[in-house]
């Protein structure tokens, strides 16, 4: 015991501390840069979102972010705020409604929408906006082990 | 139309040439710098992602990637290869069932399962493995408009 | 009003909410790959962190992360826990006491050691370390405006 | 000794060459993309860095620069120019005195103002200015070690 760390401050919520309509979000402008790094970290270099002659010859009008990138923005509200580290990411259904571009600022907010406590499970609305348009949609299930 | 750059070579599979069955792989071992990438472009800086000894002392055992990274790399397979440049994603599920580690080669295979001409509209299983060990599973639904 | 967004909910602690002895902590393992996007962004390209060659010919018997790296985690306790967004960073004071090797595990703690409410200002003992080994410390100096 | 590489032509100045009064400068234009790394780099994920909207909204007009990336222009300067590879950081004191914002050049200078030979230490003032206007200054303590 005496030369364990006690990593007790870096974890988020415990499953008690949670109630229905709690909700977190974080808002992120989507850069050029980060379409890059998603593309390079994923390898999905699809012209629509690096090539900006071809982009700009489809519905689009120019490159558009990966929809797999707010994705990711919904990872980071659980990861980071809501509940936070320690949590588990069991499951993320996602509806695709509209393009994200560079510059778009995409707002995340997961919001609790139901909890069943004996399997210290909480049920997640996650919706993506731009400007109060709803780009990506869908539920998350999320479980927060006893530590 | 005598400077109107022709783009047709870039794009994919036409919705007529899909048939039921058809798959696609993609694979990418998953390092360090690709987890810290992610974390730097989503903000998702869990610390089981970033914080190797407290990772260590999680039942992880050390750092796992994001789960989004690997539903990143399905987007990949669709973006790429299957259907290709000019399709629309619509939907994805999924459910993660294990974590991936540093070092961990993850395999995605996508694979069509409904086939809807009318919409033009194509359903497809979508799993990631690490050495046979499935690690997300889940199904996309994928459009491919005219062009 | 009606189309101004409100951002209250990404802000960080009001002043009134501060007490002596409050503290924060972030952690980070050190990659070389975060050494690399440093030396890439800030355009310091010191062999001692950039080439293993020489580097291993060195005191410190490798490459090492820069000093302003570990500097850059005191910012992120500020700017993301305590006082989090909003805050204003008036100055910091580093004394470097030791290498930050690739693979070391810095943590950083930042305890509030001083306030002065009139100027709504809040000075942090700053800490960074390695398995519990002082690598820089120093101190700040932040201002929470009202909002 | 044969097989021995020798690195002597990396390092930069031996203490002795230095001298009262001596400068170098760095200057960089800091882009929307460096701002990204620096944070994907640090975890300092501040809104007013990322986050157009809100940060439109603060006195700042819009995103800004972490203050600490400029510090690490500082280091640049050290490190490469003067005294360059070889030397030792000791401390630094950082004033923040103004925000960078995105497409400011960064304009570094690094100055001797104290040698105290015995103990083959160095004193610099370190001033970052944009457009000729302070934005960050400070101290700092180098030694160059003999060779």
């Amino acid at each position: 015991m005496s030369d364990q760390q006690n990593f007790d401050e870096y974890y988020g919520y415990q499953y008690e501390e949670l109630s229905l309509g709690q909700s977190a979000v974080y808002a992120r402008t989507v850069t050029e840069a980060d379409i890059l790094a998603f593309a390079g970290v994923t390898g999905d270099f699809n012209p629509v979102h690096i090539n900006q002659e071809l982009a700009e010859s489809t519905m689009f009008g120019g490159r558009i972010a990966h929809g797999m990138l707010s994705a990711g923005f919904i990872s980071t509200v659980f990861g980071m705020k809501l509940p936070g580290p320690g949590c588990i990411y069991l499951s993320q259904t996602l509806k695709f409604k509209a393009p994200v571009k560079i510059g778009d600022t995409v707002t995340v907010r997961c919001t609790i929408k139901e909890l069943t406590p004996e399997k210290r499970k909480a049920k997640f609305d996650t919706v993506c906006t731009v400007k109060g348009k709803v780009v990506l949609e869908g539920e998350a299930e999320i479980m927060v082990p006893k530590r």
